[in-house]
């Protein structure tokens, strides 16, 4: 049997893949599209540093977890953009196998820790779930208002269409929530959707 | 004066930049360069699974929030490779005044916080410094080890030379300390140093 380190050591080179996971949005200022494995540094940054304003008491801990291993079966299925919905089918069924097939890399009792968490993060029904998710779903807000539209533009989506998924930040962070809208207002004034023109 | 959102985000957003700061090492079976960000997320995951290695008793939150900010001062004066000690001049002065202006974004309390932080990880005085840095310096070992020699060959550096900063992981990380002697070892024999063949 490996040891407890070759196996933690073999999930951490696996995970070395999510550097070539592509995402949508991209860094501030870049052409390239940004990968899951620098977003997931960015959330958990996020976590820290925005934790005081969690709508409701979290173990800090646990949400830092959540957010460095969120996009772990992302090596398996690839990563889905939130708003193509034809991407989405079976999507939970290859999720769960590529989370059975990661996460027993990993001694068993670590592997069904991550595993349960990152079900929970999925599940957005715990505290920590919806503190982390709402923060995964800021981030494209802030990006894409720094790219001048950035992929609201190229994918030509509304203001309405954006702002249909602010409820999961809001859920997590009221007032960061509303920050974002004030975010979203501002990038309409300046052209960043694609209906912002038609609506002068 | 700015809401403490705008100073945190105003943080985040300048944080983006690490993800175009480029390291020495590359993405395992990738030729592209990796860059701060993304290494970044990999070490705070190392800390995450690896924990129970730690040679002294830590405070895994700390070491989490020494980790995801460990590389700020690299948006100001760039990726120091650590065998080229000409790049090392003046330092550690331009790194202080990189600290000084980043951390200045926050709001102050957390501002100096995460500074002492980045002044205690550099040091490497404390447990979790020392288990901070253990892994920081052992990602590379794994990187090149899974793409050939890497950056070893690259760099032309002998197996004597990159020995040379093991002590720093078994510093922190006894156990894995010996785990990366072995797989060196073993970079030796698939000659994966630059006098892999000359020793033969």
């Amino acid at each position: 049997m490996a040891s407890r380190i070759s196996q933690q050591m073999a999930f951490i080179t696996e995970l070395d893949k999510l550097k070539g996971v592509l995402r949508r949005t991209s860094p501030i200022g870049s052409e390239r599209r940004e990968n899951s494995a620098e977003h997931s540094w960015q959330v958990v940054l996020c976590a820290l540093i925005l934790a005081e304003h969690s709508a409701e008491s979290i173990d800090l801990m646990k949400v830092v977890k959540m957010l460095a291993i969120h996009d772990t079966v992302e090596i398996d299925v690839g990563d889905t953009f939130h708003y193509d919905k034809a991407a989405q089918t079976d999507l939970h069924e290859r999720e769960g196998r590529a989370a059975d097939r990661l996460f027993a890399l990993l001694p068993e009792g670590q592997g069904s820790e991550l595993k349960a968490l990152w079900e929970e993060f999925e599940a957005k029904e715990t505290p920590e779930a919806r503190f982390a998710a709402g923060l995964d779903r800021m981030m494209p807000f802030v990006l894409n208002f720094h790219n001048a539209g950035g992929t609201w533009l190229e994918y030509k989506l509304t203001k309405e269409k954006v702002l249909s998924v602010n409820w999961e930040i809001e859920a997590g962070l009221p007032e960061l929530g509303r920050w974002i809208r004030d975010l979203v207002e501002e990038a309409d004034q300046k052209g960043f959707f694609a209906d912002s023109l038609k609506q002068e």
